[in-house]
């Protein structure tokens, strides 16, 4: 079958294409070390044709979401405010003038003080994890910025970030935390973190300081320090996540994960713990949105 | 009048001494970018050597306290455990055997989950920093690692430490929130960032974005955003430490602010906000205590 559509996740790190037949289904895939943090400013036409591998039929509508649609990216497409369904966010795609390539809009939510919250490539992401748009849906993105999204009725409600990765990732490489820390797996240093951080009372600021404590005084093995502190930073997301999810009226709803397995398995165990169930979203969540948003565009039909 | 007593401040970077007459005063007053990560293991005598300058008459003793008797000091002088008065912290002095000098040990806390907590050279300061030891007394010493303590009956009964200066120092050198900031003064981003923290269902790591996202719609100054970043962190560790108080039944306690002038005129703006009053303690805290435990341990009359 003729692609039909060029689909593009094409973030701060990496991109992936996906060629899409007239029903959505998968024909091919491809991904480059080519995200928009690789990509000197004016090139990223190149960057297109190299990922694309000059794969890319004449008359095919290309369609990307992701951090190239950032100020840092190839075109900037504006955020469009909460809540936000198919309909806005398809009347919120940007053109590139150079190349026959459309670009989602990222999404803004202003909370009750007026805070922004943003997200870019994760609104794809969630509208194609859902397989039906009926009632609310709670929809989790484990990531370097983790994302929890409220949907109802068609539309992203609202969403929170949790920089949870990021300071994974920088704690453990420059402060103090590390420096005991030895790779390696302990199951029950993660659990024994998130417990700590679900607690009444938890203060991440405080608790972060017991993962040096605990292996000072040998209860924590060298490869328990990193998995307490994942631990410790994954319940704390949870603890207020699920604060949020409250007070926001959906209680009780189910989890859907989505990104990396291996990331999104140490969120199933958080969530466990913190009495929440979750199952996993497809795994081609991006190429699935990028197609439901081009048919409400109307770039396929 | 002559010298009873040399008392030393021996942290991580840097090492104080003061020469202190029989009662207390201080005659002299010394430092050296001689900290504990600073000096070589088996060159702490010729440190101490230099740090004295030669000014260390024969029979006077000299007590320190501070990292000089950690695991990576001169010589470990064992956590004792909490509740701590002057009688447990001088009966734990550890004796250096090729120099006068005796080293005041930290003190341990394990809380209800039994999860410790440690500090030390702050045990000094907190004995310093108070001027009577009737009634409980809440001190609170801002740095990179800041410490809370709750002292009664003449002993420090607990205390809880906040990552708050490190983190601070990790997450604007080393995250992407430093990317949009500028040195510079913003008392009102500050500000805004202490209530964004106080508020209630605030959450650090979801919070920590919206530094991002408040300079990314330009309603933060790149001025603003470490002041900003700032305010967030001392406001959680505020709104923990309070809720910390407060299980500790130590409610309505006015703080006494023991550290550098300015950082300590931070935590003053921040406990205001948040409604509790505090004052700050004496500048020579680490002198004043490391007397009084010279004292209980019958160095000097």
């Amino acid at each position: 079958m003729a692609t039909a559509l060029i689909a593009i996740d094409w973030g701060t790190s990496s991109a992936r294409a996906w060629w899409l037949d007239g029903r959505g289904a998968i024909l091919a895939e491809r991904a480059a070390p080519l995200g928009v943090q690789k990509v000197e400013q004016g090139r990223f036409h190149d960057a297109l044709r190299s990922l694309l591998g000059g794969d890319a039929p004449a008359g095919v509508p290309l369609l990307a979401c992701g951090m190239i649609g950032s100020r840092q990216g190839w075109l900037e497409a504006p955020y469009v405010d909460c809540p936000a369904g198919f309909a806005a966010i398809s009347d919120g795609l940007a053109r590139v003038t150079d190349a026959p390539l459309l670009i989602v809009p990222g999404l803004k939510y202003g909370d009750a003080a007026g805070v922004p919250d943003v997200i870019r490539g994760e609104e794809t992401q969630i509208f194609g994890a859902l397989d039906d748009f009926a009632g609310r849906k709670l929809v989790v993105l484990p990531g370097t910025h983790s994302k929890w999204a409220l949907v109802g009725a068609g539309r992203i409600e609202r969403f929170a970030t949790f920089m949870t990765g990021e300071l994974y990732a920088v704690l453990l490489e420059h402060s103090i935390l590390g420096r005991l820390a030895r790779a390696g797996e302990d199951a029950a240093g993660f659990e024994r973190g998130i417990r700590r951080s679900l607690r009444p009372g938890a203060a991440l600021s405080h608790d972060l300081f017991s993962a040096r404590t605990l292996a000072l005084t040998g209860e924590l093995a060298p490869e328990g320090v990193a998995e307490y502190l994942s631990g410790l930073l994954l319940g704390a997301e949870v603890a207020a996540a699920l604060g949020w999810v409250q007070r926001n009226g959906a209680r009780g709803l189910d989890a859907t994960l989505v990104g990396e397995a291996a990331l999104c398995g140490r969120y199933d165990r958080a969530l466990s713990i913190a009495g929440l169930a979750a199952h996993s979203g497809p795994s081609d969540a991006a190429a699935r949105g990028l197609w439901r948003i081009a048919q409400q565009a109307g770039l396929v039909r």
